[in-house]
């Protein structure tokens, strides 16, 4: 019998591959070469078809496909804690937009991203969809620290440290995607900040540059009863329509928030494929709303999950997000069985994948898709008796139980340590911007 | 100068003691003596006064008064992901009601319990209000473990394994009273276990003893607006008037779930001086209701949180329920300011402490209280930076950071060990259990 030689193999107790749907895999070994999953087998024949470089086995853990989330703002991790219990516009205008006026540099954004990333390394995320200034300053962390992430190409009708106006916006969000077009981690996407900061012309010329550049679109939408007042004030339609208008809503187009839904519009976002990505925590501390995550699905729109920023959460762990996304959905419909958690393992992972199209390359456990993978010590207490794997990844994992990490069959985390990040260096980094806007607050 | 000396010293980077409200003090020591807090001191002047024989000094980490958990059935642990993703009744009648016919002895509440124990313990919980059949084991496991507890006298309708009918019940809850009575961390409180389930003399004979025994009541009311349809069939009223009439509610009452509450009851409530416990993650994942929390603060009604049992949460974290507490009352109240960080710390502590009659010694760091505490890390990711220590604890915190834990000045975790456990033989014997269970399931 032939024996190929692979650089990676991991076995472990479980494997959950999220596609198929349902499914935990008992002692199976996943097998990488290149960083890409070329097998997937019992592992207690592995041995007889592929010897590996290295071997890392998981006796008491389950594999996952590493999460993704779909919508953050990774530098604001700097302001964590920074402005709390206060409404969404008191929190924008009197809090966050001063502070960011203030503060915002290259040099922020870079420590900021690091400080996320190296956060969500920790809790299991492997993939991050960013909307934030600077992005070449977390393009430079995320090449550094071996995430993944797909960055936003920011526009936002004022001025401030990053860019002078709409055109200046786009011209630098250009630039970005010219010099990371061929990274095979870091892909880009207009991220226009929201229908109510944003000019139609702006709109119209992303709807028409997305299309030619074949980008996604990432956008706040109907995060706030006020907006869509605001909206009817201002325009005499409500930002869906009017995005409608401008040629926005397409598949493209990944949709945040969307607390504020009539029935109409739930026809208009199934019909026109866009993506939504839903950000229960930041809802909630917020007092936005509660999105109608069980008619979304019901409608198959595609929902995936986000953490919003850390200012607005304020964390950046999916894990959290992922079960309260399954949580609060049966609450909001009244029915207990709505997003059962592998629909919610779903939302964390492939269809994240889907509406970042890159759910040919991550998103599940399969052969040919990248070894973006996470392993999670199921030898904790809280994991303890154990009937239901997927049941358990959703209701009861706590994220600190994410042992091990990998993008592209690369390891992030060891055992619970960053192999690309000095944390230590990361916490005097982070203690020394924080020193400084601590003083001016 | 005269140097006392005392059992343990604890100085922190931080203390917040709840009382008085919004406090952080930083660099402080609290001094131990028998069990008991003697001294709160800024850590560089509290070795001239006191000397101790051990001195813990926890130089990154907030120490505060321990969790306690109000509204929980420890034993459940055993059932973690048993039946998820169904509504209250189909999960009572066709999953957890059957197994626990099945299941249900001695044996298997002092396992769970233990479990449950250890979980609390590693995840900062001090105190535990308990419902459950065959207390007298529970009761074991607290004893050994060192926590502290509130076990009800459970009563329902129905014959399980545990008793046979309403008088067997009371008198095996009488036997537990007198066996406990000089306990110094074991006090019991009636708990007949719903409207629906416990019949009108027996309540009336409750309200009696209760009085006579000077103990509390524990019990579900109003959790499902089934529950309250179901009661203006058999007896014409809502369940609250009709306990009202019955005399069960008064400030021995700690009302748990409360998810259906019209004005009137709201005022009936805030009158008859009854507490809450609030149990947010159980009451989304059986999609009961939205209990409207800020409006009972509004009202001047106490409200407190228990976790539920494992079995419709799936945990024991109570960081995570102050969490989660303080974010789903801003967007069920639409005001972002409700149940801000202090407030929610609150009813993780204090207000359990007053619910279960227990204010003069657990639920603050205070002179004279017992050193019921707990540590937590800080020096991690995901509590960098640091502007506000109580938004931290609220909103960032995650349970693992929790490091060290005392009950009456006893140490029951340390650098996250258990002291008073076993954990490898603890899974071992859970795993015994699940075996069984899983091949009846």
């Amino acid at each position: 019998m032939m024996v190929e030689m692979v650089d990676l193999i991991i076995t472990a107790r479980w494997v959950v591959p999220v596609i198929p749907r349902h499914t935990v895999l008992e002692h199976h070994a996943i097998v990488i070469q290149q960083g890409v999953i070329i097998a997937i087998q019992p592992a207690d024949t592995v041995f007889d078809h592929y010897q590996a470089n290295t071997i890392r086995h998981h006796d008491q853990h389950c594999v996952m496909p590493g999460l993704i989330n779909n919508h953050t703002h990774a530098a604001m991790s700097l302001f964590r804690g920074f402005a709390d219990d206060l409404p969404l516009m008191t929190w924008l205008n009197d809090h966050i937009w001063p502070a960011e006026q203030r503060w915002l540099s290259d040099g922020f954004v870079e420590a900021g991203s690091e400080l996320a990333i190296a956060e969500m390394i920790r809790s299991g995320t492997t993939c991050f969809n960013d909307m934030y200034f600077f992005p070449e300053a977390t393009a430079r962390a995320v090449d550094r620290t071996g995430i993944r992430a797909n960055l936003g190409m920011v526009i936002i009708d004022f001025p401030t440290g990053y860019a002078s106006d709409a055109l200046d916006y786009l011209h630098k969000g250009q630039l970005l995607h010219d010099h990371y077009r061929q990274h095979t981690r870091i892909t880009t996407s207009y991220a226009p900040h929201a229908p109510y900061t944003v000019s139609d012309d702006t709109l119209s010329a992303i709807a028409i540059n997305a299309e030619e550049m074949d980008v996604p679109i990432h956008m706040h939408i109907h995060e706030t009863a006020g907006e869509i007042q605001q909206s009817l004030e201002t325009f005499s339609v409500r930002p869906l329509e009017r995005l409608h208008r401008l040629n926005i809503l397409s598949p493209r187009l990944t949709a945040v928030h969307m607390t504020q839904v009539s029935d109409n519009e739930m026809r208009l976002c199934a019909d026109s494929g866009l993506h939504i990505a839903h950000c229960p925590e930041s809802n909630l501390k917020l007092a936005s709303g509660f999105a109608p995550v069980s008619q979304f699905i019901e409608h198959n729109i595609n929902v995936s999950i986000g953490t919003d920023g850390v200012a607005s959460n304020n964390d950046v762990d999916m894990f959290a997000e992922m079960r309260q996304s399954a949580l609060l959905a049966k609450a909001v419909s009244q029915d207990a069985s709505s997003v059962p958690a592998h629909i919610a393992l779903e939302m964390a992972t492939i269809n994240a994948a889907k509406a970042l199209n890159l759910d040919n390359d991550i998103g599940s456990i399969e052969v040919g898709k990248s070894a973006d993978l996470i392993a999670i010590d199921f030898d904790e207490l809280n994991c303890q008796p154990c009937y239901d794997v997927i049941s358990q990844l959703v209701y009861a994992v706590n994220s600190h139980q994410v042992s091990d990490v990998w993008v592209a069959g690369k390891p992030l985390l060891q055992s619970g340590q960053h192999t690309t990040l000095n944390r230590h260096h990361l916490i005097e980094q982070t203690q020394l911007w924080a020193d400084k806007i601590r003083l001016e607050k």
